[in-house]
């Protein structure tokens, strides 16, 4: 049991993006997947939260980095609960070297949600135990999300759902909505000019095999671009901001 | 430095496929990793090749599983070197439980060429020493791959490069054509009467950024399915086999 837990890793070889760092990719699955040992350690994983039908569900999620690790280069994710209110709890994470020097940060909210009924969980109120006893608020110099508006009529494009896409619970996997919409603007991250530093996601509704995903946005103008993934049925799937400087 | 080296992980949570199973783009990443680190720990590994400006090629990978490792599942990689003829080796590999259980099976060829000329390198003839001192003659029960034959004329599919694509180098990444192919038959991946247990791939040419992939495929027949992956320019950039049960 660690409040703030501390995951060590080292960017492997063939696990970089095309520009040599640690891909998004990667780095947002470690982030989810750190929240999830930091939390079994205290009681309240996945695992632990399933003997009540109780599931975690990732509602938001902002990775910021001034600078991204890249191949040979150790880096440590820092991450502890910092807020819990109604249902949600705020995460947060810090990605630095081993020795001190940060990379960067990221923000996560969670909602608990019975899994059966989907209705919301009080916090206050787990038969787990308290989660409160197991928050630290130390805090990280984050920016607060934008609103990621899109006012396009036509998706830039629309695909199914694939294999590649999905979770062991048949979902879309959450971070696969922030490398979909990174493929959006391969020019832009691949370019030399430009570099993708931040992303903010939004997650609404889940999608499964058998949906259609329809991707809607702008286009890249002032070193942004905002995608709203939509589902078949018109309700939001994800919406995404990337920020590039 | 060991002739056959040997790998242990883990099916972390999170990283399954729907199935429930360590997903195949994983386990494939891993295969070519464990190769990395074999051939490093010999002497002839990326960075050792790198200062005579040679460089492995991946030209075949078949991976046959008689059974994937499943969520929290530990697994052992072992791999070694097994015939050096021209330019080329043949790996094997064999992936199974940490009491001696066999999930499976993987057989590659590796070219090694020099990367500025393109030029094949003699392997009995290499500044970096004698590779033929590291192999071994153990097998495995692995069926050879057969002839992958498309005729279809028109693509079933056809999409950039995307950023989620690209390795380091720039490339598509060998191990995203077999998610890809896979990809065109989601359905019959991750529905319950069908199980994928093998991969057969030989790899043409390569896809860089700004390509286009054209999916030549006759469908989905008698459990098997078949992908020719074709570049802007016409040329086979992989072709995939695919085979259910």
């Amino acid at each position: 049991m660690a409040i703030i837990g501390n995951y060590p890793f080292l960017v492997e070889p063939f696990t970089e993006d095309a520009t040599g760092n640690l891909s998004w990719g990667l780095l947002g699955n470690q982030l989810l997947r750190c929240a999830g040992m930091q939390a079994g350690s205290c009681g309240f994983g996945f695992e632990d939260m399933e003997q009540y039908h109780h599931v975690w569900v990732l509602a938001r999620l902002i990775i910021d980095m001034d600078e991204m690790p890249r191949t040979g280069q150790a880096y440590n994710i820092q991450t502890w609960v910092t807020k819990v209110y109604h249902q949600f709890t705020d995460r947060l994470f810090t990605i630095s070297s081993p020795e001190g020097h940060t990379f960067g940060h990221a923000f996560s909210t969670w909602a608990l949600i019975n899994y059966e009924t989907r209705e919301p969980m009080d916090l206050a109120h787990l038969p787990e135990g308290n989660i409160m006893d197991f928050t630290s608020p130390k805090t990280i110099p984050l920016k607060k999300a934008g609103r990621c508006r899109v006012t396009a009529d036509c998706p830039m494009k629309s695909n199914p759902v694939y294999y590649s896409d999905l979770d062991i619970n048949g979902h879309v996997n959450s971070i696969r909505y922030i490398q979909m919409a990174a493929d959006l603007f391969t020019q832009e991250i691949c370019s030399e000019g430009h570099s993708l530093y931040r992303v903010e996601v939004g997650f609404a509704n889940e999608t499964y095999l058998g949906d259609t995903l329809h991707f809607y946005t702008d286009g890249f103008h002032d070193n942004q671009a905002q995608v709203d993934i939509r589902r078949n049925d018109g309700k939001t799937a994800a919406k995404v901001a990337l920020f590039f400087r």
